[in-house]
């Protein structure tokens, strides 16, 4: 957490969360006080990004176990991990803390102090996740190295991914902030990501603040950059990745994914471990998460579309692994992206 | 112009001109005084779709016969034609306009007489546009009975090509509304179409005033809605079909093409045979048009990215003619839409 905006931030003995909604234009942090406010940061969609919802979680139950009065984590951990379904980050580190507690309640701990092992262990992750993004960075340089050389790269990426989404280095953001410091990057071109304006307000944020080049552009013009060769590869995140490969991301993500294979563009996901849900055969099994019909129809306090006229918001798709050229983890890169060879590296 | 809204309304004597940029909130009407009346309403997109701005420009230059005090009618039409380059309509409207000046000239018709010459041309292309579009729906509708017999559809557009687009029926919403009114309408998937949300603020307005059944989506969603099963067919708009098929239409319609070929789902274009420019051999020979980043960057007053972040906006695509299934014009369904078969349809 050395630069930029941090999403998450401790001190005066609190932890405070970003409000990702109102950036660019505001940057206003809420202390997370209650399971509630962790909740409401997660479903508002405060905090936002497969990792991120991940590290809240860890820390609301922090602070549910500083609070409360009885033993019942299991309905404190049920009520956030209903905050958000298809990001698989929120379960798997809610399980985890479910073993923490239990653990150290059978050690006859405290409430208290395991309040303080969870907080503990939330840092300890916040950090190791730095590492593990830095190993997965390196790897894309070195993909890039591999196809093009040294010569300097367009890169395509949707939704955000970065610090803002991570809490650390970052995902697909953190492979092309890193092309970014080895002088790699000739532009950047960020998807708006429509209904949500992930890439407009935080990934051009993010690398404006890098001072990297970039623009912003609507997902409707992927097609166009790439038949005019502006790209020469496209890097996304993850929300999900089921044991065979496909990948829950960003709605508009498995676009992209056919795009790139039609004009022959190579297609990376970039997503830790922990994203991998091997006991989910596929990405048909995959629950893709509806939002509020409101995120499409207006902006702000204005509405952009007629009252009367309904709006279908899927949050998520599913890019199907036969159009993945790699995914790339802490531990190399998967590819072909076939079951075996998944299974073999993250296992 | 029998019901809904118009874009072009007739009364007091003057020619009226909707300001589309703030539908579907509010419904205004601007006199089309002067030829800079026309020339912004078309650059600054009050008027927008391809038979819209042709109409638009025909309509200006009977103003500008009105009232001018010379006879310098080529500066004029140059004026209007540098409006916007991508749509055909404008300059093939023009040149219609520049020859019914020009033998009324020779006949030593003044001016004036020619201005209302002009105008009563305009009305004749709008009562006929009327016709062909109707031509053209009943194709449509012939050729989804002949893939799909007699039951209910669901459909996906993009952008704008309604009655507010065209001043008459409207080319692939002309088809839609066919359909609905031939009750064979399950749901019209809408794309929002940005940055300018045509199918937020136009597309879903004129579909709610026919109560048609509408969903409004992210464009982003498209993978999403034909892996699904959710889109039995496409129909868009053209702006300019070049000899070979290749087609200019609104940013993203090329990345609908692609992705209703990954999962073999019919997509048609319909547009007047005005549309065809047989002088450009192919889609690469297309001008695109490239508008402000303001219209990415930001929502009515609100910022929507960083101030110092830049936008690329280029306001169309073109669209392979091996990605279409069919266009559909007054004469029928050209398919498969090789040089040759264009050529003996539309000539």
């Amino acid at each position: 957490m050395s630069q930029g905006i941090s999403p998450l931030s401790f001190h005066e003995n609190k932890i405070w969360v970003l409000d990702q909604r109102v950036l660019p234009n505001t940057v206003h942090y809420d202390a997370l006080l209650t399971l509630k406010d962790g909740f409401d940061a997660i479903k508002l969609m405060k905090v936002r990004g497969a990792p991120l919802i991940g590290f809240t979680a860890i820390f609301a139950m922090s602070v549910w176990c500083e609070n409360s009065k009885n033993q019942n984590y299991n309905e404190a951990i049920s009520y956030l991990n209903s905050a958000r379904p298809t990001a698989v980050n929120l379960s798997f580190e809610l399980q985890i803390v479910k073993d923490l507690i239990e653990k150290n309640l059978a050690q006859k701990k405290s409430l208290k102090e395991i309040s303080k092992i969870i907080y503990d262990h939330g840092m300890n992750m916040l950090q190791s996740s730095e590492e593990r993004h830095l190993a997965m960075a390196k790897f894309g340089l070195q993909e890039m190295t591999d196809l093009y050389g040294s010569r300097k790269l367009n890169i395509l990426t949707h939704c955000n991914t970065g610090r803002l989404a991570c809490g650390s280095l970052g995902t697909a953001l953190g492979v092309i902030s890193h092309l970014g410091k080895m002088n790699r990057i000739k532009n950047v071109y960020v998807d708006e990501t429509r209904p949500y304006l992930q890439g407009s307000r935080l990934t051009a944020f993010e690398l404006y603040q890098e001072n990297l080049p970039h623009q912003i552009v609507v997902e409707g013009a992927a097609s166009y950059l790439m038949k005019n060769k502006l790209v020469d590869a496209i890097f996304v995140g993850a929300d999900r990745i089921a044991a065979n490969g496909d990948t829950a991301n960003k709605i508009g993500t498995s676009n992209l994914s056919i795009l790139a294979k039609y004009y022959n563009i190579p297609f990376y996901i970039v997503a830790p471990i922990s994203t991998f849900d091997l006991a989910t055969p596929d990405g048909s099994l995959i629950e893709i998460e509806f939002r509020p019909e409101k995120e499409i129809k207006s902006y702000g306090n204005s509405t952009i579309a007629p009252i009367k006229s309904s709006a279908l918001n899927p949050s998520f798709d599913i890019t199907e692994v036969k159009n993945i050229t790699g995914i790339i983890c802490e531990k190399g890169i998967i590819r072909p992206t076939k079951p075996a060879n998944i299974s073999e590296t993250i296992l």
